[in-house]
């Protein structure tokens, strides 16, 4: 299976990972300075969704760019292509 | 967002909620025998993953139908785009 | 691992698997009756989530009955045991 | 609801989320460095493991802290904590 190429896609990939380290960090500092365990718990399933909704989006911006490459999309379908995408997302995001 | 028409894939993910919805009747009885609760955890977690994995795959019939609708594909590139979309089920299995 | 014998705690699990079983039920006809999509994952989300409280109810029940019987607790001290079964219930909430 | 104070547990849960936080960069190089999708999200799925597995872990050095301490448990009953903690460990995991 490919990689993501696209620039803006990875960005959009690393920064959310970057975020969720932070929180991570986040939650060591708590655990250290004794915070109560509920909040420390909140603060888990925050970074859970969040790695969850870093994964929806790499899927969303891998099947953009394979669908693109592979299909050689008429530009007058490239908004039929992001309706789609944007319904995938959507659906995908439900779950998690 | 529309609904799945076609016949083959409804059959399939119908098929997969009448056997989740089995082996939760399955769960009722373990419970109501009085069999050990790791037994029962254990069926709770299979019902689980069952219905992720139907997720995924009514999502991924979700994602053939609307592409080949609004992307009116010639048949070459019928292959392309079920290799994109087995790609997709496939990142989408891994985490669930 | 030993099973639930409390009717109680029992038949709160039964009725919440019950209540499952027919959320699926509902569900197929979703799909039956060609429902849109993203309710359809709606429902099956709504299900999971189902799932997942019955599950974190057994083992609190499970929890329950194991501390009772094996540290044959003084009376004056089930309170405790109960505020300690609360917060459990509570943080195992936060994440599913 | 309290804090963890036992120093051991303490310990535990650090470790475990300075590993989740090391896999966390390691995502980050592997997005940068243009890996195939698949293994990233195989990584996804294995930091997220991790924290489910640090959450799980985190509910039973509660549960045990608390129990001690409310119960006052006499040390002859230590060892059917123990189990009891270990029986419900086993079954938070089964799910997770």
């Amino acid at each position: 299976m490919s990689s993501l190429v696209d620039t803006t896609s990875r960005t959009d990939i690393l920064n959310r990972l970057k975020r969720a380290e932070g929180q991570l960090r986040g939650i060591q500092r708590m655990v250290e300075e004794g915070e109560p365990c509920l909040e420390i718990a909140g603060q888990m399933s925050a970074v859970r969704k969040a790695l969850d909704s870093t994964y929806v989006r790499m899927t969303v911006c891998f099947m953009q760019q394979e669908l693109q490459q592979r299909l050689s999309l008429a530009e007058s379908r490239e908004d039929e292509l992001a309706a789609v995408l944007a319904d995938v997302q959507n659906l995908l995001s439900k779950v998690r």
